[in-house]
């Protein structure tokens, strides 16, 4: 029996941390749709969030899950810099934030990047930074955040 | 009496590790001609440079050291991210390059934005990327990158 009210948006659609066995709940194919993101095995995966989560505050990534399908439809992660500058600060990155294509329209990619950013404000972080495409640069701003340099990138394969 | 001969640009320009006695060589001065910085107490200086040191491979700063003034005249960073995506790869993370204003036109700033490349790529990295200001895409072209994103911030402060 269900116990999750499917009319309960604030159930549905709470944010909270990655857990490991979001791996049988489609987390893997959720970042498909970002980009490339070969499946993965369950010894990677515990391989990869055990490294990750040895990092604690320092490194978090957040998902929503769906409570009546049970699929992971909404992820982001941010993890913490230390820095020489400004006295010692630290600044937050914020990557990897995607939403299911079935699951747009619902603010969710929005509870994603204030759940990252209050965290990033909360650990003593002067500022949050990320990259994006163009075509999501409106999202961000309404999201608070402000286009302030040019990402360049190289590649190595 | 010097033992470093001025006349060696290879002995004089060589990219290492970050020390912690380089604080009084300059460090946080070179930094201010960055960004933000205010000065930085000893006590302060230790105990980020010991967390920064605490992830190893994972976030390294380098800096150049004037062998003949003794004063460090530039410096970058690099940390590491594990990711999900691309079969749990990483991907690393240049910050704050800055070449100090009296030593331009040398290389010194290539010569660090190949030492944090070369490190991510050694420690199994798929691309290195890194935010930079309009004026200083044509640097990092000639040093390999290629523009992908827009950058976007959000201040606390």
């Amino acid at each position: 029996m269900q116990s999750i009210s499917c009319s309960d948006e604030e159930k549905k659609f709470q944010v909270r941390k990655l857990e490991i066995s979001d791996k049988s709940k489609g987390f893997i194919e959720l970042l498909q749709q970002l980009t490339v993101c070969d499946s993965v095995s369950d010894q990677e995966f515990q391989s990869c969030f055990e490294e990750i989560g040895s990092y604690g505050d320092n490194h978090v990534i957040c998902v929503i899950e769906d409570g009546c399908s049970q699929k992971i439809i909404a992820t982001g992660s941010v993890f913490i810099e230390r820095k020489f500058i400004r006295n010692c600060s630290k600044v937050g990155h914020i990557e990897d934030v995607v939403v299911d294509s079935n699951a747009r329209g619902m603010q969710l990619g929005k509870k994603i990047v204030e759940y990252l950013t209050d965290h990033a404000r909360a650990v003593g972080c002067y500022k949050v930074i990320l990259d994006c495409s163009a075509k999501n640069k409106a999202f961000y701003e309404k999201c608070g955040f402000e286009q302030k340099e040019l990402q360049m990138a190289k590649y190595f394969i």
